[in-house]
């Protein structure tokens, strides 16, 4: 299973691919890809979102991942960043149909608890973590990768649950 | 000039198109089409901004204006409702960015005293002024596609006032 973690931000989005081979003998995540988009702050919000969409487009089909997963939101922001960030979340949902993937989201505290198991660990454990899960010789580019990779292997890790759930019923 | 209007909203998405012949001895507004994407609820939100996004662009490309108005958001709305709006609101710039359109952004009390004189008005004034305005039969087929005319009307009074404006200097 190949997932393609999204974490939405108005200036920088992070995204992350991770596998999972689970036919192997021995399961095994294996970091396909990470990186940010970001944006031009100069740039006009609909010319924002097209850089987005198109960038995002184009690594989902680059990579050809079987799923998306991306953060469910945070209420505790104000109306007016919630609305700038459900304007970048609305394009990366967009171009996850647009490949024809199916979408799965999680709660911050989920994806979190998942890779550092402490749903309210910093940013600098969540990195520390996904760059020991994944093996990388060195830390994400920047917070928002490694974020996006962290909901890629939230959403593998439940996928895994879930198989043994059924299997043990 | 032609103006596609655009009231954002997470179930109805109003549109209406509006031109108007600066170049007619007595210029007059005159309704182009108008009408309200209506999102299947039981469909997920990335299938419904795929919808919307497609009956946008589709929309655009018939109707063929020179730009796109758009409501400013109302931010004494939650942060929830606010993200899901933004969602919207996001895939409907990315359409005009798609379509090379440029954007303008107007408050709801722009709008609403543009077309009746009035900030506050009810959508019911905004109706019954947008169908005299445009010298409808009847009234547009929602309170939606009512404002997205209203929208459009906004910005062509707007781009009037700035020529004349220009011309007095």
């Amino acid at each position: 299973m190949r997932v393609f973690g999204i974490d939405c931000g108005t200036e920088f989005t992070g995204y992350g691919v991770v596998e999972m081979d689970h036919g192997a003998r021995s399961p095994k995540l294996t970091h396909c890809a990470a990186g940010t988009i970001r944006l031009n702050k100069k740039e006009k919000t609909p010319q924002r979102l097209a850089q987005v969409y198109a960038e995002l487009t184009a690594l989902m089909s680059l990579h050809s991942p079987d799923c998306v997963a991306i953060e469910e939101v945070f209420f505790s922001t104000n109306a007016k960043s919630a609305l700038k960030l459900g304007q970048v979340r609305g394009v990366a949902l967009l171009a996850a149909a647009t490949c024809g993937l199916p979408v799965a989201e999680y709660a911050p505290l989920s994806v979190k608890s998942s890779v550092t198991g402490y749903g309210l660990a910093a940013k600098e454990q969540v990195q520390f973590m996904v760059t020991r899960l994944l093996e990388l010789e060195c830390a994400p580019d920047s917070a928002d990768a490694a974020d996006a990779l962290a909901i890629a292997i939230c959403h593998i890790h439940t996928a895994q649950t879930l198989v043994l759930q059924g299997a043990n019923r």
